[in-house]
């Protein structure tokens, strides 16, 4: 069977999901995602570059803080180390192919199971990538980015670039390295850092300024052990404020930004934003969008949703079609992701147990995804949308508002202008009217 | 009497404030604030450079969104607005007198009875200067820093320095002009700029970088306006996240350095932090001043506090004594506020309608800020607080950590010193330890 | 002209809105809105009976707590305070027609000038009373529901019913008397609490449970008082949990149905449930209506929306489908609403200046209500969502479920059976699933 | 050695802990907490009732949803079951006398490890009952309540009690009165239901009324059982939220007391309220204590605090004075509590990795609960706060007031008092004076 990449096949009954028209109602196929379907001159496929998450699709297994495991994977039960990291890379493989995924990312932790030892980790990750290649080859899927994962161990529990103990930094660098070793061999297109316990759980033992120059310090040193390796792809920074630290340093887009210039990083990285986070900073993901398009620094996105009404990330599948086509606006007027693409960094809920479900999840997101591209693009092409916005800003087009851009008027000038000009119309911001607007798109 | 400044007694039956032993239970007498104190060797009329808001204080009434003015001011009924400006600064100086409050901010709308001509406003402005002045000189009461409201008027409905309508620009430009000319007048020593409306309140309509980039801009032209007149002082930004608008651009203390360090503005900029914002923008107040001490802009305090089971700004005053004990251990490391104070941007509940309530009000935020900065002192000058901070990053205060700080050390080496090093040791974070701390001197 | 009802145009160039068909992009015309489309074996104006709310409209002004008006009514000019409200009746008459809303409601001091002077405001509101009747037998339009605002005077800065002053619920006693009078003359299908200042703004001051029966016993006796004029309809509790008060008594539908309960209210009283309100309180819409079905008390709706980012009171319109069409799930499986219908309590934003805003504002609302009725009772009719929830619970239907409902299992029966039946099948909760088939009917 | 009540020391180095005078900075030993303490009339260990945690302090192991396990036990090694929930006892009483703790509590899964086999795990609950009964008699602490986790294992995903599927329902029923069993066997004073998963995911796929009502039954059912067995203590119901559900149908405590009055449980359950759980529900703690006594129903306490700048369950170990005065202001005006005590549902952060942590945590916790305690007495005994209170609802105690009070005043009454008595007098609410009140009794 064509997309049965590895020895056995761990999502039996689920054959290769296929486009179906519209009038389909069939759950286990998508109505919009068309991978060729071309919207403002791209396909589809190029515009997101859908990845898969190792970790939520492979490794995640419905526990919380409140309950142990409820999605026990076949994949998951050899003994030997080698041959688990081997089953678990054929179903990601099989899955990949069934959905028709065209990329995957991973933390080092979750291809090859972490063990202190830094050589043997090593020599773990080397033996699944030397088993992946061959399967990339013949499935066609890509490497989005790859990343280590400096929060899951006892020794990160204060920070890893920014932990007090210059012995954690260096396990953290090691680990690095290795993950950056493994990214460019399988031809990675971007490496990314999230910074799970970059910050603090109390200022009161804490040095933050120290501790954000070593995170500094850390990047360089990275960024240039990969170039000199001949990487040529994005390095990606994804913030989040909070979770599982109190306050983490990478805390939204402007945060890091700001981090960025200071430090000297702006040309080599970019963000990866992620809708879950943006919301635990309070922002709409459209604003974080928005920020990073603003300093040229969209990078890449990790797609989910939170929830409203609580707290905590809950990184469920997307599926609301505002907050993607607003986004998608955003992207598209920003001229799209820089290097990376959309990764679903999302799982099913603890109770969605079925093996079904994990498609049905990944289906809903991809079609939702594809369909806001359709009326985000609609928007953009065939309504006032952007008329509106450039007809607000019209009196700095060209006179006095021209010459205050230009930087040839002063505060006097200003005050003179403004008895010179009496008081200005009041003009609507219009809002109910562009939101709906949206909606006659969308409905 | 002494504390009489104008003609009519606006506070009878209130005496001049006096500091009383701890004994005391007079709730009108301070038990910690002695402006002449001395703690960490500065007396604490110093450290605090207490301030009274105009606003607060003398305007405001109580209304709110559901509700009309609870508090009536006698102050505010003369017909004639120059008189009125005149009882207002009356009662602004008899209450600052019998407070024993050494400073006082404003607004260019508090002082005196905003009109849109521009040149009938600037002479009801020069008119309260010159009604002031001498009054400042009698009672010693000096000028914080001044502020033009740029958010009130229905005309900054969609900002000020961020509205598309350049006519409007011009308009905050006229109003900044005559408050930085009345600060200079006053012998201000800072000057604040509080963007209550540059933002947004939908992003569909908004071009957020060309708005900042007019932000940016304003404010270079208002600085080197005031710079031209002779103005030695800091002008500050306070950052606050929302509300009025749905977003603010100087959401946080790290996106206003962050937009300061893109546009030139570090040299004159610092930051006048509010507690309320903070809370607002899901952030401890410490945490704000920790971020701006590690850039070298911590200014000036808003001094209030919000509501954690509420989402706006209700600005009650300060009572908290963690709150302001961990605002002060992060104040007095970094060396203090340079060149602001403690302004009390905090008004008595709409339903606290007894005249005293306004003192009461501000002797137990007083009160309160003195002992904060008596227990912060004995922290750090009498417990194990920095020791146990300091040991925390010793590995880097020489050998490898100390080469990895100084940049002389690549990814690959970290990896052959994980190596070397071996697995760290697990250091406890002692966070209840600390926190008891805390308590131990606050109990 | 057939829709002006007054002696003059307010909102000249809005004729009457028109159903359009799906094809129309007139932004003021309704799409799917039709009050004769009949759906789920209704009309949409028997289902909705939307309500113009007559202090957003009319009254609301756009001022807020950082800037004042930005809406000045061409109604509200007139000196004497028997022609404004006369002149505003036009106006919401006019509204009403041009739009074709069937129904509007109002607090009494929306339609006249509050004054303290009990006598005078009766007869204000009797002045009220007798021009609008005829208006509305005019029109068509009825009156959904009144209620008497007890929030807004200086006097209930404590609370009303919940005041510890009994001469202040003295005051409010007469104010509701009056509003219940009017409701009765004009034909009201329902009277509505929402008691805004029935709470506290601390503990401290504060003896809760004395407040409590103060407003039931108020409650008691406004109710005893319409009974005995004759009145048949309904009264509604609106909960809220917080603003303007810190905590506000009817928190949400759970806390306000234990209050019903606890003293002898449900019988007369339903709830009337606002979308912001419900965001405020940490739950969302479907929630809070869900809990209102379950008990049989489900009454009315206030339909707006709040802001995910921000925790105030928003008011804005409502635009989102997945709100509406989980709410309209609840609502139509539970029997719809009970004597109530759609108020509209929500405002244009402050800087929607143009009266055609006021028309976009509503239009966007009404056809997205339509809307989302028409996609629930497709889903309800058409799709395996009910099945699905039914098969769930299935193994109560019969057998030992069956017997465990009706009351003849005991704990050691459970436990007996426990073993009996071995470990129950995993079976997943297909959330994903569940929230595709929703996006399946609305994309 | 007098406090090893196992054959191992697992806190050694750790001696008792003793009540040493103020002056004492020794971080291991109490200040404020004397168990034989006198206040308010009877001693602080008869107040308190403090109890240990069996699942935090023994089972905790300091991972999160982003890494794994930070305190590793030695009490925790041994392979057989058995042995390992006696080394656990061993612990957990050495714990307790080391710390003069005089109560625990626990869940059944804490103290044996869950095995689905129903006997298998009655019998090793057996084991632990006969272990531990002697160590009581020899230590004196006592068993404050005991419970059943019915969330942590895989059936329990879609709730126990409320689950859609019967068979899961039973086997929560074999644990209840497994639980049940053992609490009586021990002499436990009281039993808790905390229904961690009785709530939903998504209302898409729920059937709320039935869940509820399928858990009142199970209520009573589980306290017919220990009715018929003797039990003579209280059921205490434990509200929160959310977490790990969407929404939990214990909410809080006004949800919980609905619940109760409805199916019939208030004469035999009361509440066992949580701090962080208040938090979470986005109420002040004094205030879901406020409900409960207003009901009568405070039962008990869960001792912990949260984060107010994230949205989780952090259960942090209390130490705020403030919230714990103003909390025990409540309690001692309330009456105390009734039939239970004090439960330190708190864990120590996970990077606190000393065993000293553990103890520094619990002491710290004590002691602000004992200084609390204090200050609560004096300013109901000294201070002028009751009588500030009792003056504010005088109008109620007699004439026209209390007849209102009395029931025989209708709304027409009332509207002509309204006129006699005319315009009511402003009066202050005083908060801030009251703030400064508790202030001047912490400071």
């Amino acid at each position: 069977m064509a997309v049965l990449l590895g020895e056995k096949e761990y999502f039996p009954g689920i054959g290769e999901i296929k486009y179906e028209g519209p009038e389909s109602m069939n759950p286990l196929a998508f109505r919009w995602y068309d991978e060729n379907r071309v919207v403002a001159g791209k396909t589809l496929k190029e515009h997101f570059k859908f990845g898969m998450a190792y970790w939520h699709t492979l490794s995640g297994d419905g526990s919380d803080p409140f309950g142990s495991a409820t999605h026990l994977h076949p994949w998951d039960q050899a003994a030997d180390p080698i041959q688990r990291l081997k089953d678990k890379a054929d179903a990601a493989f099989e899955f990949l192919t069934k959905l028709g995924l065209p990329y995957f990312c991973f933390h080092d932790v979750d291809v090859a199971d972490y063990t202190p030892n830094v050589e043997e980790f090593e020599a773990r990750l080397q033996a699944w990538v030397d088993y992946v290649k061959p399967k990339m080859e013949q499935s066609g899927a890509k490497l989005l980015w790859g990343t280590a994962n400096l929060f899951s161990h006892v020794r990160y529990m204060n920070g890893a670039a920014t932990n007090p103990d210059f012995a954690v930094l260096a396990h953290g660098g090691a680990q690095v390295k290795a993950a950056i070793d493994a990214t460019i061999a399988l031809g990675g297109e971007n490496y990314v850092f999230w910074g799970g316990r970059e910050g603090y759980m109390t200022l009161l033992n804490t040095d933050m300024k120290r501790e954000q120059e070593h995170l500094a310090r850390f990047l360089h040193v990275a960024k240039d052990y990969a170039r000199s390796k001949g990487f040529k792809g994005t390095f990606f920074i994804e913030p989040k404020p909070m979770e599982p630290t109190k306050h983490q340093y990478d805390y939204d887009a402007a945060t890091v930004i700001g981090f960025l210039r200071q430090y000297g990083l702006m040309d080599d990285f970019k963000l990866n934003l992620e809708v879950n986070h943006a919301t635990l900073a309070g922002h709409t993901f459209a604003h974080e969008l928005q920020v990073a398009v603003d300093a040229g620094l969209l990078g890449s996105i990790d797609a989910n949703r939170g929830d409203y009404q609580n707290g905590w990330d809950t990184d469920q599948f997307p599926n609301d079609i505002y907050e993607l086509t607003e986004s998608l606006l955003v992207i598209l007027e920003g001229g799209g992701l820089q290097g990376g693409g959309v990764n679903f960094d999302a799982k099913r809920r603890r109770n969605s147990t079925d093996p079904a479900d994990l498609f049905y999840a990944h289906i809903g997101a991809m079609d939702v995804f594809a369909k806001a591209m359709i009326i985000a693009d609609q928007i953009l092409t065939s309504s006032e949308y952007k008329q509106i916005r450039a007809d607000r800003y019209a009196s700095f087009d060209s006179g006095k508002g021209k010459e205050f851009e230009n930087g040839t008027l002063g505060l006097a000038d200003l005050r003179d202008l403004a008895i010179e000009l009496g008081e200005p119309e009041v003009r609507s911001g219009r809002q109910e009217y562009l939101e709906n607007l949206i909606n006659r798109y969308i409905l």
